[in-house]
């Protein structure tokens, strides 16, 4: 399992502001950052989201983790590799964690399951993830706040706080920083630069 | 491993005359009979069908994989279970047996990952499965000649010798039979009667 220091991935539930700091953080970054989300960013990919977040579609927490690890392939193979090796900075809105979180820890898939589909698709692991943590309470009201609740937001309180702590318990392995998410957008943006510069200060560029 | 003996899987490649067939054996099955086809069959089923079809997409084998488990796994739980077990007989256009003959056989994906994808989606398997054979090139000009060639269509010659190659090794395995699809329909027709009152008797009607 390989590391890649430049590889740069935002985790946590709907609702916890990962969009509006990922774009915060990437203009700070030094160099030539690529933003990019899962499960999408490639054609077949945003086809597979689609499928995914149709409230009519009745996917097994299984089938989930295909079609989850099926897009991921696609974006690490057509989007983060070549970028990475064209030097590039990728911050990337969600990775294999939030299967760990959702299909495993909300969905109840064994971990031999999700670990075998992450060693099948992944070339690469992030040098850094940042876990955003939120009550669940609070993300679920900021993410109905946006509109209405699509497939995974409507699976009620107590999928969510299975995810929750499947994301507190990962963020205790390494490469890992738990971000509190609670707070101002200019309170948790400085979290981040904390843990960003303690952790991976040479993708910053430096202050003046 | 459960085999069901009411669930009858037509495998073999494009061409080779199958959903003509399954129409024909239908009309001699004993009591109700479902015909039904992967990867679609179900909303979300038929979504993947067209996101892997797309010749604008660049899945790789392993992800392709993936994506016909996941539609699998959902064609099984809301489609065919759900018939065997209200007591009908399930005709089924490809299953398994074509995921490791496209991806592993042809794609190059190892056994090991074809095998568990397998274990994990599979609750049943066929008591029957008919793996229609065809030389490649006959196959190929059946298929082009019904209109415009799919992604799996256009991958060329040496890549369909391996799929039905690995069709041939697989035809070997318990509760397969390989059925010459060349010559008219009437009498392919005529080699799945016999291997059906040979090896499943009791799915069909009595002659009179």
């Amino acid at each position: 399992m390989t590391r890649h220091p430049r590889f740069v991935v935002f985790e946590g539930p709907e609702g916890a502001g990962k969009t509006t700091q990922i774009a915060r953080l990437a203009a700070r970054i030094a160099g030539e950052a690529l933003l990019t989300r899962e499960p999408g960013g490639t054609r077949g990919g945003e086809a597979v989201r689609a499928a995914l977040l149709n409230p009519d579609a009745a996917w097994s927490p299984l089938a989930e983790a295909l079609l989850m690890n099926a897009a991921r392939d696609a974006h690490l193979r057509e989007v983060v590799m070549p970028a990475l090796d064209a030097g590039k900075t990728v911050l990337c809105d969600r990775f294999a964690d939030s299967t760990e979180a959702y299909q495993g820890g909300g969905g109840g898939l064994p971990t031999e399951t999700v670990n075998a589909l992450r060693r099948w698709v992944c070339p690469v692991e992030p040098g850094l993830t940042l876990i955003f943590d939120l009550p669940v309470k609070e993300g679920l009201a900021r993410a109905s706040a946006r509109g209405a609740a699509d497939r995974f937001e409507a699976k009620g309180r107590a999928y969510h706080e299975a995810v929750r702590g499947r994301f507190l318990a990962i963020a205790q392995r390494p490469a890992r920083v738990l971000i509190d998410a609670r707070g101002t957008v200019e309170a948790v943006e400085s979290r981040i630069q904390e843990a960003v510069s303690a952790h991976a200060p040479r993708l910053l560029t430096p202050l003046p």
